[in-house]
């Protein structure tokens, strides 16, 4: 298939409608098989709404970034949105992901970081570079403490994020993203010193040293939280949202920061949720009416994934089983189920193989494929084909895109 | 799926590691059915090891360079290394190649040309591009004469290649490759006088031209070797190495100066083998602690089909596959078995038909493919896809790249 490069072609095209798009994202989908059974994690689970909305639906296999490509969650959620991964990731920084995703009103100049409260030992050494993930709250009130910090032209957002990860935001005149980590990403070495990569950013890199300065006399008595680590700096980048290119008026459901963050980033609008997956169904019955695009992302298959956990990950994909009915119930106009990429619990992380996808709709020339599997997309209607692709056939079986040419 | 259009992203997650993939080309493997049984040359031999590969193997088939497109056999390699053909085709001369793949050890000035002993009349028309095919003593006695050849300002090198191929490499300063061929390419005409194709050119044209002069005069006698033919005058083009890109060390084994050439252009070591395909596979083991990839190149099929004999390509397969537990018993991590381009024996020649792969590691997630055959491969988890992309998923079978993004 040709491959989307940039968003002129759709833009051309695409129109409003009161057409519905559901697009389910169930993270760390793609699995392997098991060497007892053969069988993969979603071919092990017992699915069956998943199969009969499979059944009725068009097939495939899809490569977030390209084959062999193990993509990250930012590069795998890119591509689900349509937008080419490789190019747009350069263009998006941690630390700005970070700050959307708690919902901070990032500003074009403001520069944000995204942090880690960590410990080092009396040497200055990094000991722990997660101060042993105290909680939340304990987070959010070393937060409170170091947005006392008072640095000359500049106002500081300390922002906590969750354990111990927190979001630093820099604003004032004349600030650069152009600035290196001081996080070393890894123990028994001391912080770095913030660098300017360029003359124009010798200012933001020296405030950015002031403020881990005195966040260290700030911390000093609070071990194991006794220091703040920063990598990520970034701005907000100048990307086309999904409203510009679709013309949708789209939303996020999701519980992590993360993925809201990225959300956000492209336009969306943030429902509020709660973190299990019959809140995050509920969530999407509650704004069903109000927005023509939901993105619906559920984490618990890539965590159990990464944990290794076959048998959790199975749970998790017949708990989604179980829940979708409520998503099926509100009749979207199409409904898209897939992943951003594969976590096979027999490699314990994200992994390059090609992602299931189905796509129902009215229109949309249902193939043989009669279960929700691996093996069997292999044969569907689809074939194997980027994911990036998966946005315009949305909107086409919603039936927002015009034709192309007279 | 995503074309690779360029090494910078495989090149920022490629990662040494001693797990080994072995690329086993067997070339123009891909054919046409026989009008009596329907079946092609590798659905008609009888291959039961390749079968049992396949079946716990991922399959599909490739494009060497495009749907439709025959490729010759350096676009068809190019692509199996994962090198855009069209881009990388264009930057290699066939001298190059030549020079090379007979162990020649180019230095980056010098000029190489790819040269034919031929056959001219009483008038200096060339009657027989081949000279009847001399016998490759021949070439290299006739080479020794040639290199007596003294032009100022210039060291020559003329050497034998294979029956009445030879290839001179021209090594001075300020010397261009830039000029045009004295083969005129078909009979009952004279040979070109080589031209320069830019003015910096001008002083290698005219030494080209002086030695195909004094090579005219020394042949005279050798009829029906009388006259030298020369093209393709090239020099080192700057490309990346399998190295620079993949982070491998690797090792190629084949027969022929061709392929020998463009392996080690590529930056591989090319190991020592007799031309036997149980020689090749003994090289393999020979060598096989030393290097983490392998390119093990075997030519018989594709001669077979070019001479339209589909029961020798039928028996070719046949003998590989009865060689092949000697390369499955060194339990290489990733093995990758297809072809260059397909050679159907109908056709006499390349062909643009797709090439079938298999790709079998301990990860790559075997679909339902229970033989190695054209027809069995189009239903395989792989689809069909460009042949570039062969070596980012060997490597990622391999666990040899990182995750892209965080």
């Amino acid at each position: 298939m040709h491959k989307v490069d940039n968003f002129d072609l759709i833009k051309q095209i695409s129109i409003t409608s009161p057409s519905k798009i559901v697009l389910l994202v169930i993270d760390g989908l793609g699995g392997l098989p098991h060497p007892k059974t053969g069988k993969t994690e979603l071919e092990t689970a017992n699915t069956p709404n998943l199969d009969r909305l499979a059944a009725s639906s068009i097939c495939g296999l899809t490569d977030p970034v390209g084959p062999g490509i193990t993509p990250g969650s930012a590069p795998g959620h890119l591509a689900l949105f349509g937008y080419d991964p490789v190019k747009y990731k350069e263009m998006i920084g941690r630390g700005v992901v970070e700050a959307l995703g708690i919902d901070f009103d990032l500003k074009p100049d403001d520069i944000a970081a995204r942090g880690n409260f960590c410990t080092v030992d009396n040497s200055g050494l990094v000991t722990d570079r997660r101060a042993g993930r105290i909680p939340t709250e304990k987070c959010a009130e070393l937060c409170r403490l170091l947005e006392e910090i008072k640095i000359d032209g500049v106002k500081l957002f300390v922002l906590p994020v969750r354990e111990h990860r927190l979001a630093v935001v820099f604003r004032g005149d004349g600030l650069s993203p152009e600035i290196s980590d001081s996080d070393p990403q890894q123990t028994g070495v001391a912080p770095k010193a913030v660098k300017a990569l360029n003359p124009q950013a010798d200012m933001t890199a020296a405030i950015a040293n002031k403020f881990v300065a005195q966040a260290k006399k700030i911390l000093a008595k609070h071990h194991p939280a006794n220091m703040v680590l920063l990598r990520g700096f970034s701005s907000l980048p100048s990307i086309p949202t999904m409203g510009d290119i679709y013309k949708l008026k789209p939303a996020a459901i999701a519980a992590y920061p993360m993925y809201r963050g990225l959300a956000r980033l492209i336009g969306m609008q943030l429902l509020k949720t709660g973190p299990a997956i019959t809140e995050e169904f509920y969530a999407l019955k509650q704004n069903y009416a109000d927005y023509d695009f939901f993105f619906l992302h559920i984490k618990g298959t890539d965590s159990a994934g990464e944990d290794g956990d076959f048998d959790r990950k199975v749970n998790v994909i017949e708990e989604i089983d179980k829940a979708l009915p409520a998503l099926t119930g509100l009749k979207p106009d199409v409904i898209v189920v897939t992943a951003d990429h594969s976590t096979p619990a027999l490699l314990k992380g994200h992994s390059w193989h090609p992602v299931p996808i189905l796509l129902y709709s009215k229109w949309c020339r249902a193939d043989r494929v009669g279960e929700f599997s691996e093996t069997a997309c292999i044969t569907g209607g689809l074939g194997r084909f980027p994911a990036t692709q998966i946005m315009p056939l949305a909107m086409a079986n919603a039936l927002k895109l015009a034709k192309f040419g007279a």
